[in-house]
């Protein structure tokens, strides 16, 4: 037996007794692991140290690197965040649905936990606590699979958290990691569909790519966002340019952050140089397609856009710009280059509103709004485990409700099939 | 471009369309397929004489060729079905939660179409019209592969569809099928994800299995059904073996039927015998497990139980039979041989019925009825796309609802994230 086939057999016997517990019992141990994490802060600090040290020798980047740093007030945001999940409303146990059918048998679906996580992520320690809270608040076992570059740091982080899990007698398998940065184990794990129930992946396209390709395990692909604006005829103009800047600068380096601007032509002459002159204030290369080009090509750095420009998620200050023919032809685009993540239309004409809502079926669709908004905590869910742009399971953000599924009961008084 | 690749263009494109008609569209469409199936009987039939000659000539067996076999009665019955789905609520559309947020920002889900669906299924023409149907009525596209001992049919049924679909202006891509039974193609289909949004494979294990280890689509897995019967110590034992004999006997060939007995050692000794005899009236052959072999060795057709036989889905008149310690071993044996498609306990005591209820974490979890009953029409679904056993998207019966997923919608007045 292989040592995940063991860990795979560990997290489907946890998951049976986290499945039977009350709210009450998985708070308890969730307040638990936020004290063992403030508790054992210095042990958790001497790890992430060593990480640390190693990255900076293999020369990380020093934005990869405050990525894998932990401080004293990381540590303790962890453990409020860890207390917050506490807080949450618990969608297990819940009717979603009841009724009485005309033999007089009683059926519900009842809300139930999925089983087993299988999580893989990039080194980013935060998320080892932040997807444990969550598996184990909806009941569910998790197996973790962290960037090498913070090993230490998530053992570490996983060890605090058994401890925790000890003092509140649930067993140690429930959170458990993958020790090993052999990359062979994850294309293991991602065959294990007799023990894991599911698969989300935390990273890149890459990532995804290789999750969809190897997994036998249903997986939530996603996190990968080619996002569009398309300023309409009638859009208030001065609305716009606050709504583009705000979708692509404020947080570049994000899945809901704007790829591409498409501008309808009557308004392009006025629209664009003023758009470009606030972008440029925060130094935003522009990608323009012929027309938008011609109007644009004086401005600071505009370029011509090239073959792929409207394929790509920029995830920098970089931006593609096109002047469509209108509606219809920024609804074929979006449709062709989308990656049905988040789409918006900007307009004042509510036919064109609707039009544009019926026909983009991306997982999260604007009208005058920015799509930085396309966030678990932004749409209330109170967390975010991931945001899925599949179309089965889950869309848009994964709240705690996203971690669950039903089962039916059918009650009778002997009841048989006629 | 390979033929599969153009299909699924096709359908994408088709599928455009299809999301944006109206109940009432698709009604119509619905109703000139069945008033087509009717007007295009006697070609539909020449072409199912041919296929179910060339099956004659291969050896199938007499019941392989009655469920290839199409006849006047059996004709019109797929037109009224098609009927009865015009007839069926349309989820597309519906709202499924609403809420403004804190900042104004209207929040919303919509229901809507998957988008393509990609369906695997053995040699019966009437699945061919059920599918199609059922993906109009949700406004999904529909690449279909079938049975190649039904080729001729499928093909004939399909391009039936497809008149029908001219008739009502509605794209011919809107339902496909692949016209060559080579094996390669199912791959190529499984690998269509750029297309293809969620694979339903209606067949056996094997298949189920090929689609989990090949496809990069999302997939449906189910159908098939290791189902158990507790019987606990208070069971009505008279209602005990209606119930049981139910769930063997009236039609062991399906997914719900039941392949394992487990009772309670107090009352092994009265009910076995007398839950053997009924069996013995249908012809039931029992495997029975060491303790019960004991009790029942006597009896007609009884055989010691092998060591795979509480893994198997019978699909015919055979049972395991096994006494166990109690509910928990009950529960134990379940958690370990139960592929989680529909369990059931038959007790008086409701302490164990809420236990069972709780711990079992099957599709359905029965309480003193037949484990007969999970089917899509016997819930009250209208319609049965499948029977799913995993966790992600569907549990259990699949009707309207599950070829659906849904969208966010978000309005919003000039809003920009803080």
């Amino acid at each position: 037996m292989t040592k995940l086939i063991k860990m795979g057999q560990n997290a489907k016997a946890a998951s049976r007794i986290l499945a039977t517990l009350t709210t009450e019992e998985k708070n308890n141990a969730l307040n638990l692991i936020a004290d063992e994490i403030e508790a054992q802060a210095d042990f958790v600090l001497t790890q992430n140290e060593k990480d640390i040290a190693d990255g900076r020798r293999a020369g990380l980047s020093q934005a990869v690197l405050d990525r894998l740093l932990l401080t004293d007030k990381r540590i303790k945001a962890l453990a409020d965040d860890t207390r917050s999940v506490a807080n949450l409303d618990d969608p297990v146990g819940s009717v979603i649905d009841a009724k009485v059918l005309p033999n007089a048998l009683r059926l519900s679906k009842r809300r139930i936990p999925i089983g087993v996580l299988g999580v893989i992520y990039e080194a980013r320690p935060n998320v080892t606590i932040d997807i444990a809270a969550l598996s184990l608040k909806t009941g569910n076992a998790a197996i973790l699979r962290g960037g090498k570059e913070t090993l230490r740091s998530n053992l570490a982080l996983v060890k605090v958290i058994q401890a925790a899990l000890e003092k509140a007698s649930l067993p140690l398998s429930s959170v458990q990691i993958i020790d090993d940065p052999d990359r062979a184990l994850v294309r293991e794990l991602l065959r294990l569909d007799q023990y894991v129930d599911m698969i989300i992946p935390r990273g890149g396209a890459g990532l995804h790519r290789l999750c969809i390709e190897e997994s036998t395990i249903p997986v939530i692909t996603g996190g990968m966002g080619i996002c569009h604006i398309y300023v309409d005829e009638s859009a208030n103009l001065e609305q716009a340019i606050d709504i583009v800047e705000n979708a692509k600068v404020q947080r570049p380096s994000v899945c809901n952050a704007l790829d591409t601007l498409l501008v309808h032509p009557a308004v392009a002459d006025e629209f664009l140089p003023q758009v470009a002159a606030r972008l440029a204030e925060s130094k935003v290369e522009l990608r323009a397609a012929p027309k938008a080009f011609s109007i644009l090509k004086n401005g600071v750095d505009v370029h011509p856009a090239g073959a792929e420009d409207f394929d790509q998620e920029w995830l920098s200050l970089v931006l593609g710009v096109k002047v469509v023919g209108g509606l219809e032809d920024a609804i074929a685009h979006i449709h062709e280059h989308s990656t049905e993540h988040s789409d918006a239309i900007l307009t004042n004409d509510l036919e064109n509103a609707n039009r544009f809502v019926n026909e983009i079926n991306s997982s999260a669709v604007y009208v005058n709004a920015s799509t930085r908004f396309t966030d678990g905590g932004q749409f209330g869910l109170g967390a975010e485990v991931a945001v899925s742009t599949q179309k089965l399971h889950a869309r848009g953000p994964m709240g705690l409700e996203e971690l669950t599924t039903y089962k039916w009961i059918v009650l009778g008084d002997g009841h048989v099939r006629k």
